[in-house]
């Protein structure tokens, strides 16, 4: 991606609930003019890219396995690494800065990895408690911070 | 390591008290028969090094550069990887149960990943409150949980 | 990458021959349809992707670091990873098959590795001779026989 | 590790012929007070680890999966990975010198990063033909070579 980037975490599966939320948050971050990236499998993943899509965004998906067609189907550039649990550090690394939507460990590797490696993290439920983390009521408020944070940032 | 091995997690610099308690750890650690694994580095990873080769335990640490000189002087077996904050997952990979001592979030992204993965996980301090993950008052109840897990582990 | 892609290896700094062939190269593989994947920076990589987007193709790089600002300019999509030459890896993994253009020993690792997986690896040049690797005189034989490759593979 | 250590790189499995000469090289390379660093599996790594532990040697294995019983019995510290293929740069970043005794395409992508990040490389058999690497005639005078490289570098 080359523009400002959004990695979007949280659960792999995620009650319909939980999927309008991240499918809101995905479409605000694409009619922000902002990437997404996010680890390219399903549940907030997959309802994310679809929101991004629908609003004519970008998304790349970073997979844990070798097999690019594990990826949903709202992923733009699919990428392979055979990581496993590992690529959780490459969704971080490839944003400029980080909403989490609900999620469980895997989202609080992501978080505590995020915030080691000085990103501006963002929560919405879940873990919005964690020392250094951005609370935020929902998508709308999320992506706002988010977009304060990156125009102050430059 | 070949014998049950504990990983231990915790901020690469930490104040005096925090260190003894480490070094306590450490040495409990060892004279259980348990092997320790770590980041490598200083603070709590060098003062529970430290504890456990004055048992006369084994040490491996698992360093985020390619420089094993960069390596605490209590590590027996020092592995170098150029992974960066990844080489946190071989960390806890390493154990079979993981033990937090304080920490902030590099210790945290450590514990998701160790709940995601499945392992037990006992925290003393900061992190002891995570859903999921077993609280200890100290070392000597941290270390009496683990061998409590492994034992009934097989 | 959602389409059939290949993996464009070789030296990150090179000859203006050798440039030029690279960017041929990466003309080929656009007008064939084919996205193109590689180590992201200078050299037969930058040439490479220059010829790519020259055609309208799609190009993915795959960045040692953790800048995408390292990128060459003809990048769509820069992926960072901070794995140094483990990096080397995913730019196999993520083609459905490996074009070497010359190329000095971070090539020779990838051509190792590529064959490792299994893919189909055609050279030009330097590493044309070794076993496993299937030669080509240039650019334009190395696509056709990439291209016979991946229709036979379906 | 703390000592000198060399990365023995080859098939993991191959005929009874180069298990004798791994063996042989494992002993050699014990017998001069080198520890041994290994992908830890079968084949020559097993040879040679059980050539080091029989002279009394240390020996340490890195191995692509997440399993440390996938060890072979002659390795002392076993270091799980899940990095599949990528831990072969693992096992070349621990060593301070390289032994290649014949071996396939993941041995070959082993000497590429090895050349790549400026490692001293012997081969015997195989890719003793490759430049930037020193050829040997077989694990005597492998280890001869390495051990004049080792004691010039200080």
């Amino acid at each position: 991606m080359k523009g400002k980037t959004v990695s979007v975490i949280g659960a792999g599966s995620c009650p319909p609930e939980v999927s309008a939320r991240a499918e809101r948050l995905g479409r605000l971050i694409a009619e922000s003019g902002l990437d997404l990236v996010c680890g390219g499998l399903g549940g907030v993943m997959e309802a994310a890219s679809r929101g991004a899509k629908a609003a004519g965004g970008r998304t790349l998906g970073i997979l844990p396995g070798l097999d690019k067609r594990a990826a949903n189907p709202f992923i733009d550039s699919a990428v392979v690494t055979g990581l496993g649990h590992m690529r959780n550090f490459l969704v971080i690394a490839n944003g400029d800065a980080v909403i989490a939507l609900e999620g469980g460990n895997g989202t609080l590797s992501e978080i505590g990895l995020a915030l080691k490696s000085g990103k501006f993290v963002v929560a919405v439920g879940a873990w919005s408690g964690l020392p250094g983390v951005t609370p935020a009521t929902g998508p709308e408020e999320a992506v706002d911070k988010i977009k304060q944070f990156l125009s102050n940032a430059g």
